[in-house]
């Protein structure tokens, strides 16, 4: 028996028989139910789909459906546990797009952890979907994965992982500088972390007025910067972008008079190497169990701390994005999802407690019901403002 | 605009924004239910997959669902009319999964046709359903893909095209041999049509005891034997199963003496042919909307006639079969669905209806709530007998 597994505990209880279910929304029991659902009925939809293709969003599901596509490379913390131990974390994210954004989403998680393969894969699936919400896939090959479904598919592609986190993680920081009277672009921002959500954080930042070039990305490995021998595509990009300064070394010497840490590794950084950091900061360290620094400690080092957990104050989690980012995206009738569709979001959610923002309530609760509501509406007009819509 | 759409009749506003949603099935109103059905509670449940794969069944939905999966290459009598066009029926046909046996089936409209592609494909699938239905992909491609994905999956798959077809066509050929004072065994048996239906009917009605050396398959040119030059191998299959006499010529030759008629062609049989039947036999015109003969011709040379319509007596419909044959098939773990299975199925629909049965309802109603459940008990049973469980 595996050791965590324990029948007669709440969680595993709550887990039988899984967390889904599909319904028909049509009526089916009478013999003219049946008529109109299935056939005779149903041919002439079809008929009609097929002389206009467009109908498909009308009269099917297609268009408020998204698949959660997963091929278990990448689960939480867990790391490659496979496509079917993945399934539960793939059945609570569609539960929670129907819960937050009233989205059907459907958990498919694959036998193949090729990228190629994954690509066919899920642009045979598309027609059958109108969004396609990938999650839990290694880093570096999510970005290709990603980057070659964007510009084949004509429906919106958006890996959570990356995006969900960076966008949360945006809107954090724009409530926080209110409270520090301090502007994005006159901040030292250093990134730990250089997997899916490190990438997709420096990126969001840039794109919402952060200043790359005294941006530090740090892997394992420490400072990321033009140049060093060992970098992927996805950290020559960040190189480019980000640490004109060249600076080397390790998360010590990136902290050294910064003013943010996002800390997105799964890491821990020593209390020493935050204590350089410039006073009146603001740490988010997002590690799910353990962040890279207890937030006691960052609280000593940082005028704001937030984290990935529920039982400390400020969470991140991606929950409140991904929900509202779909449901506005399938409401426009988005082909995919822009930067300026994901800034939009971050300033949504950041909106939603900005009257009321404390240094230990910078982002609102994943429980609050006016968030996605309010990142659907900012998504939409984003999206339709950037003309990226069918 | 097609020709068939018509925003303002009740078939296009009953299909308005499609047939299926996805629902939650657990709570998730509170930072408790969150750490229970998300993290970090949801970790322990991957992690305990990861260790015995077996434990996906207890606590995912896989075990209660079901792909219907289609290329649109066949959809109903229209043809290939693709992946987006066939969408209405396949969520038509995930609803009644869910209406009669409760199993939550999720449409996948795949874009490709190639077969390889597509046993790829549903291999890929695989982990995230208990069981495969394949729907309207055309003949002969869909006896490979079948047969492929038979092998090489340890879930059930099943061609409803074919199977669920030729489950109901012997349900209803038992008790109209009830009815005539006939046995299986000493009927001349004519099928009209040798695509995905003919061949699985053939195939069943000789499992269920009808003797293949008498019957007759046709296909467009007509009577199949061995040795015919132009045969594709699923039809060299049943030139080898049937036709012992090595009979050659059209549908009227065929017809000569013969008891049962079984039309599964789409196309059109004249009077005289099938005056040329013995008297007092049985006639089941399948096609759809179209009958190979008019039932009110039909009543002229037979004394049981059936069709495919819900507006005429004896409407052999798949929905009698499909439904109780995947829900006895999850509830048994059965790793494939057996020749036995589908027979014990057919002997199930036909005992709804036994005691109380007449020329003009040799079968039950499709929305006779027994049927299901006696269909998965009888199917269950079956596959545990047949030691095809998990």
């Amino acid at each position: 028996m595996p050791a965590s597994f324990d029948p007669d505990d709440p969680v595993f209880i709550s887990h039988t028989g899984g967390k889904l279910a599909v319904h028909g929304t049509v009526p089916l029991a009478t013999r003219d139910d049946l008529s109109i659902a299935y056939t005779p009925g149903v041919a002439r939809v079809c008929e009609a789909i097929a002389e206009d293709e467009f109908l498909v969003h009308k009269y099917t599901w297609v268009a408020n459906t998204v698949a959660v596509v997963t091929d278990g490379s990448a689960v939480l913390g867990l790391g490659n546990i496979g496509p079917r131990a993945a399934m539960p974390v793939m059945e609570g994210k569609a539960a929670l797009f129907k819960q937050f954004g009233n989205v059907d989403a459907v958990p498919i998680c694959l036998d193949t952890q090729d990228p190629d393969e994954i690509v066919a894969l899920v642009r045979a699936l598309a027609p059958s979907f109108g969004g396609i919400n990938l999650e839990d896939i290694s880093a570096p090959r999510c970005f290709e994965i990603e980057r070659r479904l964007e510009a084949e598919l004509p429906i919106p592609v958006f890996h959570d992982d990356q995006h969900g986190t960076a966008v949360v993680v945006l809107a954090a920081l724009r409530n926080a500088l209110t409270l520090l009277d301090r502007k994005m672009d006159d901040l030292r921002v250093v990134i730990s972390g250089a997997g899916a959500a490190g990438v997709a954080v420096a990126k969001m930042l840039i794109a919402g007025g952060a200043d790359g070039h005294r941006m530090i990305v740090c892997d394992s490995r420490g400072a990321i910067y033009c140049g060093r021998s060992d970098l992927n595509a996805a950290k020559r990009e960040i190189a480019a972008l980000t640490n004109a300064e060249h600076l080397s070394g390790g998360i010590d010497v990136a902290l050294r008079g910064a003013d943010v840490l996002v800390g997105v590794s799964g890491g821990t950084i020593p209390e020493s190497a935050v204590a350089g950091m410039a006073p009146g900061g603001a740490i988010f360290a997002l590690a799910n169990p353990t962040p890279e620094v207890h937030p006691e400690i960052a609280a000593r080092h940082a005028a704001i701390v937030a984290t990935g957990r529920s039982d400390f104050p400020n969470q991140i989690n991606n929950v409140l994005a991904f929900p509202g980012i779909f449901r506005g995206a399938l409401d426009a009738g988005a082909t995919r999802i822009t930067e300026e569709m994901k800034v939009a979001a971050a300033t949504a959610i950041a909106d939603v407690v900005a009257a009321s923002v404390r240094p230990d309530a910078i982002v609102p609760s994943p429980l609050d019901p006016r968030v996605a509501d309010a990142v659907a509406h900012a998504v939409a007009v984003a999206a339709r403002e950037g003309g990226v819509c069918r």
